[in-house]
């Protein structure tokens, strides 16, 4: 949305940053002969999203965004300088074939400057046997190198933490940015109810976007399936089957919530990590902020004052995403087993996080 | 770009503008226990598209670009409130399937505040047996309703004129709206190039895509195919036959560029109007500046001291386009013939426009 | 999928059909000195969509399905010869723009041969205080000229009817070309289900995607929305207000379904039709098909043994929808009340069905 | 497309095949009471791709071909059985956000059944410090489990080869296939030439698809930039510069083709292996064959009676790409420079041929 020079030099300041450097190029006779330039470049306020870590995950987010065409400019921070510009080169070469706008990265995190969207995927990986929570003291320290660098960079984005453990890090996000809670959005779960809607989808032989039901709570062990919610065309499974996601259950759905849990476990005994399914997730957050869709999605946001929580912690609830960032959330009834098991990993984060030093 | 509400508060001003009304419903029990509101809606910027005119252009441009995913929210103004009402609902009912974002209508411009693109389709239509220029003062004087309201409620948009007389239209909108030539783009012979393009794949068994070539000058009857840079996978036509696009021609591919200037007319015949091959060359001109792609398009703009043009006339020449509209021009050596087609072009626009009082 | 010449031969039996003609021009010297010819053309089998009448719902069906990309060949058939190759131009000049496949029109149904899927839009339109039911008999006559010639030339494809009144003339196809009943597919409440969702929606200023609920019966003037199975994130709107829909509810949420029946009528007094809404619905239907994805959609089928039917009618029902067509329904419990509107507009259409000589 | 099961029975022979198996799950009341089933499956031919090889160059080749919508089906083989059955439960969990159709695996060729196009990305990588060519005895015995497999299975599929060495490998494929040469296609110089366009307009400030000119000949050390053809809008560098290309050029174009053919090397130094550019490279292969496109590609096929090559070596020459591969070549005048630079590496890989037992 062009402002005009005036209000972007206080903002801007500099000339646009990156590698590979401006597409002006040096003098040449060729240029000069060929081409006649009418204005000189003003930046024009645009959807740019920028991706700190270029690791599978960020690469993987990357790719999902532009071959659906969601950001006109895509900016990428890595420590590892190597790896960044390597893959932002692979990239680039692709961009004959897929009318790719401008990507650009650089250590510097003025690169990000002016993003609607920072998606943070930097951090040590879970490694085989670790829990989620285990990794959480290293990426915390990585969190403190990055988030106060964003958020000068860009005051007013949306901040959408992948890192694991995702819940934790999105606090640790909130509180290292001072950001309004709106603006800062946890993956969280959005992942864990697509494993739950895929797998129901294969028991039924429908596809996953015709199986309704949510995954709540935390990202991945202690998550919570809220079977009173799952149905087909608005047809509750719990009226054909009141048992489901118990014990008692003859049929054994509860499986289907196991199978979330463990796949993401199950995963990365195959392959190592994981990548396109938490991309594809982190694509869909992305198109309701940069279209201001107001969808909702199960993500990760303060919880506290919710189903008896009385910490700052957060979890995934579901919530009305739009390009204000989270702007409402749904109130889902939840059963007193339910609230029991939110409560637990509500307990739980909070050990944790109260002994963090931010 | 989240600039946070105390910017906007000035350029915005008021609520959301527009028919249907906003999204946000009166009190409802419903509602109330349903949904935990988090935040008051602040306005964020993002790509908004206006387009003026609801008839059978502008609609098929606003479907192009929502499909091509390249708006984040759509504007429509038009003075049969009736009609443009009537579209608006038809394409709302239909965001259930498309991931739509907003899409509002208004008769008051203010519908159309900070957009980034404006499209000009409003215009009275060619009719049968009628030349583009027969139309020219019905057409201006609707500019001069339209064109000083576009550019009170978005000062830093790019216009894009499609209305015919196009290339005496942009030189209209250019004055009335005081904008420099960089951000008023004619359509011009975005389309006469496809058509050539589309003409030459058919005799060759070839893509459209594959066949390079460019017709310049006035969007119409006298339009100038370039033959000299005609060319298939960087082989000139030209070194296989040296007579082509003459008289002398054999093969007579002159009667290519026939096709091109009749093909307008003779849809028009068959069907009483344009619409699709239009709307696409407006989309993909939208999409180059959206995405700030810097891709070469043969479009309407200023050729002051260009091949002999004295006059401030508006020609297609091809032009680098991007995020701030033209801002290049690539220097096409032409013909003797072809520089004094061009120039007759020019002579004949400035009759006209000589005599427009704006 | 290439079969080779051989099994294609008895298919096909004749050159590929379709105006404008072949892309394979006659003898140039350009052509021969450009291009090495390595083998002849054999037909291969791909997903072909043709579409029957070139009015405005046929054509914004065409660029809805071109724009998603959803098949590899689109093929036009009208009696109004002028118009279908008016459109079929116009539409082909933004190949360049597009990637567009091979588009071919005919009044010869030959150039539907070994389609998909039909898309059935020929008929004549409802006009201004018409109901959907009058215009059976003008219609029922025009199907009878169209679905025979599909059948034979595409006897394996599905059928998509979209004329008015749509439940009628679906069961009229299905009679007529004596497919089996999961290949004769009715539009029917897909498009109300997608205007009631964004009414809901509009309420609760959530996307309509975020809205689930259905509504059943007949496309138009008695339809039935199922309130019982209308949730937001798994959470009935009945639980939160159990007298909705009905006439006791203090928020009068049963407007939102007048509005659904108005709403076709609303656009028509407005524009004097509608095609936005209803091609994007049938594009959705397309892309279940064409991806076999095997999504639930509200469509109409022969309903005859569910709900308390006797009779052989076509009502909209939650159905399965993949490569196979309609494989699978769901089964909705409805309330009694529901239920006596299901069986009282089955018995209105069979009212009219048994007059119907076929 | 259907053509009954009677014919279909023949080539398919047994139900589908694939990890994770059918989506049709065992009995279940919840399934009995929810869903009535209509009509059993029957397969219908649709537009299957099988990618042959889960590592970084096949992950990106499918996650691109489904987010550009190009296929109906989606199989992967490899020996890797963890890996792959990794990859694809990872993809699987994205279906959610994606429509994405069927995704299956299997170590059984079976899986591949009936496929339309055929990648073949496997292949012991490229080392640092190793050149193309040192590839090939390590490929070429994969290629001999491979190639046989898919033919049986697929008779009438297209098969692209990308695994490196990659034109001596497309020779392999080729006679271990036993296919007609318009089927077997080298991902070759198409993205040489991508690069190439990339980089000279990096230096005009022009996006790469505005920049037209070609790399031929071997992919990778040896290839050939027809700098005749290089131009803009029609207009050949060449006539403004006369050295382009050469030792005495000023401005030293020719390091544009130097920086072509070192990027792989830097890519693969930087982030151990290139996966990103080839992968959209060959979707705009596929997207071509899929839809038909008769676009022009630099593809790798036998070159024998060009430009003066006695042998069946293949190089990359611009080919015309549609349903049926390969079907025609675009005659390219060379220098005579460039005709010895291409005739020097068909040499160099008859050579190597040349002592290939197949």
């Amino acid at each position: 949305m062009g402002l005009g020079r005036s209000s972007l030099a206080v903002a801007l300041g500099l000339p646009r940053p990156g590698w590979p450097l401006t597409r002006v190029s040096k003098l040449s006779t060729v240029k000069h002969e060929l081409i006649k330039t009418l204005t000189s470049e003003e930046p024009v306020l645009h959807t740019k999203i920028s991706i700190v870590g270029t690791g599978n995950v960020g690469m993987a987010c990357a790719t999902s965004i532009l071959l659906k065409g969601l950001s006109n400019e895509i900016a990428f921070v890595d420590t590892d300088e190597s790896r960044m510009m390597g893959e932002t080169m692979d990239l680039q070469h692709g961009s004959t074939f897929m009318r790719m706008p401008n990507i650009v990265c650089s250590k510097d995190y003025f690169v990000t400057a002016n993003s609607n969207i920072v998606i943070i995927t930097a951090g040590a990986r879970q490694v085989k046997g670790e829990t989620r929570l285990d990794l959480v003291h290293r990426n915390v320290s990585i969190l403190k190198s990055v988030i106060p660098n964003i958020a000068q960079h860009s005051p007013h984005c949306k901040l959408i933490i992948v890192s694991n453990p995702v819940d934790i890090l999105t606090y640790v996000a909130w509180k290292l940015s001072a950001f309004p809670k709106s603006r800062v959005i946890g993956s969280g779960c959005n992942l864990d109810t697509a494993r739950f809607r895929f797998f129901i989808g294969q028991r039924l032989g429908i596809h996953s976007e015709s199986c309704h039901g949510l995954v709540l709570g935390e990202h991945g062990d202690s998550s919570v399936p809220v079977w009173s919610g799952v149905n087909i065309a608005g047809v509750p499974l719990k009226d054909l089957n009141p048992d489901i996601g118990t014990n008692k259950d003859p049929e054994q759905w509860g499986n289907v919530h196991q199978d979330v849990v463990s796949s993401g476990y199950e995963i990365l005994k195959k392959k190592g990590y994981t990548c396109w399914g938490v991309a594809l997730s982190v694509t869909d957050l992305t198109e309701s902020i940069v279209k201001n869709l107001r969808r909702v999605h199960p993500v990760s946001t303060i919880s506290k004052g919710l189903y008896g929580i009385t910490e700052e912690v957060f979890l995934s609830v579901p919530c009305v995403l739009g390009e204000n960032g989270i702007t409402d959330l749904i109130k889902v009834k939840l059963t007193p087993e339910e609230e029991a098991c939110l409560k637990k990993s509500a307990d739980t984060l909070w050990e944790i996080q109260k002994e963090l030093k931010l």
